[in-house]
C-alpha cells in the first residue's frame, strides 16, 4: 500500500506532535518555527536547560527528519517540509494536549461540571501554540488574501492571542498599521516581543481587553479599515444581547468600505472531510466549556441582527470553521 | 487534493485519539471495542456516570461517524472502520496522554532525571490502553500467525499485559492452553476478567510476576511450545547478565521444537516509514526511563549469547518494531 495512505501514517503525526510538544514545554519551539539555523547550544540556551539533555533531544528531531545538517558543524535548521508536519501536529496538541486537563478529569466534569471547570483549567500557552500552530496554514493564508484584494491598511484583531497574524500581514507592506486586542496579558506580552523581533513594533499597537469592553468604548477599533475575530467570537455568542453589542460597536467603528472577518465554528458540521474534528470541537466547548458553537445560519443571524447588510461565507480548509466576511 | 493525502488527515487522526481518550477515561471503552450494540444507559452503567452526560458524548461520537444507528431505536454500533481508526488513535494516545506525565515536566526530568522520575509517573492503564490498540493490529496478527503456522498448543506470554493476544489466540482452538504473567497486579486482574468474558479463562492461566523471577524459578514456562514477549525485554535488555538469564531459562524450558517470539523496539530505525515514531519512541525510552533500546544486531546477539542456534528477524508493522523468532 502507499504509504501516505497507510495507516502508520498516524504514527508520523503522533510521533511529530510529541516532540513538537516537548519542543514547546522546553521553549524552544520560538528558534525551531523561526525557520534559522541553530546549534544545540542555541536551543540550550533559549530552554535554559543543560546542553547534555537538549542535545539528546536535538538527536530525537534528527532522527525523525525534523531537523536537519546544514552542511556547516554543529549547525541545523528544521527541514522543508516542517511547516506542513507542524501544521499537523497541531490538531494532535490541541485535541489531546491543551485539552488534557479536561480529558483527564471527564468523569468529574460529568459529575459536576461547574466545580470541574474551577478545579481542572487548560494552560493558555499550550493552547496558544497549539491554536498558532492549527491557524498558521488553516485560516491565516485566506484571512490575509482578503485583507490583500480590499487594499486595507488599518486592521485591528480582536483575540489576537501573540499577534501571529498581524505581524505576518503587518511584514508584508510597511504601510500598514495594526492593533491587536487580547484579555491575556501574557499573549498580549508575547505579541510585543514577537513584534519586536519581526521589527514591525512601531507599527503594532498591542492592547489588554477583553471583546467585551468594546461595547462601552470603542476609541481603540474606530476607523479600522477592517477588524478581525478568530475562534473569538464564540466565547460570547451565547450571550444575545452581549454578542449584538460587540458586532453593532464593530460595524460601526469601521471605516467606509471596511468590514469584519469573523473566522469560527460551526456545531457539528458533518462534511465528510471535517465531522469528525468537528464532533470534538464541538463536544469540548460544549461539555468542558459550556460554549455551545451556533449552526452556519444562526452566525449569519447574528451579523443581520446587528446591522449588517451582507454576510459572505466560506467555509475553512480548518475543519468545522467557517469565515464570514460581514459588511456594513 | 485527495482527502486522504490532505494534511487534514491529521485532524481526523487527532480528533477520533480525543473523543477515544475521553471514552478510556470515562470506562466504555470495553463496550466501544467489544464491537456490541449498545444503549446510551449501557454506556453510562459502565462508566458509572450521569446517563445525560454520556448521551452528550455518545452525541459526538454519532458527529464524528465513530458510532452508527443500528436501525433500532437507541441502539447502536461502533462504524465499520472503527478498529482502523483506534489503531490510528493508538499511536496518538500513547505520544500524548500515556507520555504526558513526562512531556509536561520535561524541563524537570532534563535538570535531574532521577528525581524527576520519582515524581512523575506514567498511568498504567493508558499506557496498557493505547499500548493495546496499537498491538491488536500492529504486530498481534504476525504473533498469531507464527504460532499458527508452527501448530503450537501451549503458549506462555511474558509481560502479558491485560492478555488481549493470549486471548485472541485461544478464542480460536479450544484445544490451546495458554499462561499469562505480568507485573502488574491490575493488569492481571484485568487479563482474569477479560479471559471470562470471552470464554477462555478455564484455558488461561493468569500469574502475577516479573520476567526477571523466572531466572529462579522456570516451572510456570516448562514445556510450552512457545514463549512470547512482547515490548517487554526492553526493559531489562540493559543488564546483560540478567537478559541473559532470563532468556536462557526460556531457552531451556521450552519443548522440543518449541520457539521464543519476541517483538520489541529497535534504537533510532532509520527507514522513512518509521523513522519519526521510532525517534519519539527511542528518546521517551531513554529520556525518561534510562532505558537505551538496542539497535537490531544487538538484539540478534543476545539471543546467540543466550544459546540460541537461531534468529529471524521480521521487521514489524508497528514503526520500529522487530520481531525476533529464536530457535533453541
Amino acid at each position: 500500500m502507499d504509504y501516505q495512505l497507510s495507516l502508520e501514517r498516524a504514527a508520523d503525526i503522533a510521533a511529530v506532535a510529541g516532540l513538537l510538544q516537548i519542543g514547546t514545554e522546553l521553549g524552544v519551539d520560538r528558534i525551531l518555527d523561526s525557520g534559522d539555523t541553530f546549534s544545540a547550544a542555541d536551543l540550550a540556551k533559549v530552554a535554559d536547560a543543560p546542553l547534555e539533555g537538549v542535545t539528546e533531544y536535538l538527536n530525537a528531531l534528527l532522527a525523525a527528519g525534523l531537523v536537519t545538517d546544514t552542511g556547516v558543524t554543529g549547525q541545523f535548521r528544521v527541514s522543508l517540509d516542517y511547516p506542513e508536519r507542524r501544521y499537523e501536529a497541531g490538531y494532535v496538541c490541541w485535541a489531546l494536549t491543551a485539552n488534557n486537563p479536561f480529558i483527564e478529569n471527564v468523569r468529574e466534569f460529568l459529575a459536576d461540571r461547574d466545580s470541574a471547570a474551577r478545579a481542572y483549567r487548560r494552560d493558555s500557552r499550550r493552547v496558544a501554540v497549539s491554536s498558532r500552530w492549527i491557524g498558521d496554514r488553516g485560516f491565516y493564508p485566506d484571512i490575509i488574501d482578503k485583507l490583500n484584494a480590499a487594499g486595507v491598511k488599518r486592521v485591528v484583531d480582536l483575540g489576537a492571542g501573540a499577534g501571529g497574524l498581524l505581524i505576518r500581514w503587518l511584514s508584508q507592506d510597511s504601510t500598514r498599521t495594526g492593533i491587536a486586542l487580547d484579555i491575556s496579558a501574557a499573549a498580549c506580552a508575547a505579541a510585543r516581543e514577537a513584534a519586536r523581533q519581526a521589527g514591525v513594533d512601531d507599527r503594532l499597537e498591542v492592547v489588554v481587553r477583553s471583546i467585551e469592553s468594546l461595547v462601552d468604548d470603542s476609541s481603540q477599533i474606530n476607523g479600522a479599515d477592517a477588524i478581525l475575530a478568530s475562534f473569538v467570537m464564540h466565547d460570547i455568542v451565547q450571550d444575545a444581547a452581549l454578542s449584538q453589542a460587540v458586532l453593532s460597536s464593530c460595524r460601526h467603528a469601521l471605516k467606509p468600505n471596511g468590514f469584519m472577518v469573523v473566522v469560527d465554528a460551526v456545531s457539528y458540521a458533518q462534511h465528510v472531510r471535517e465531522r469528525k474534528f468537528s464532533a470534538l470541537f464541538t463536544y469540548v466547548h460544549a461539555s468542558f466549556m459550556n460554549v455551545h458553537l451556533p449552526p452556519e445560519q444562526e452566525w449569519r443571524t447574528k451579523f443581520y441582527i446587528a446591522g449588517f447588510s451582507k454576510v459572505e461565507c466560506v467555509p475553512q480548509v480548518v475543519p468545522g470553521g467557517r469565515l464570514f466576511v460581514a459588511i456594513p
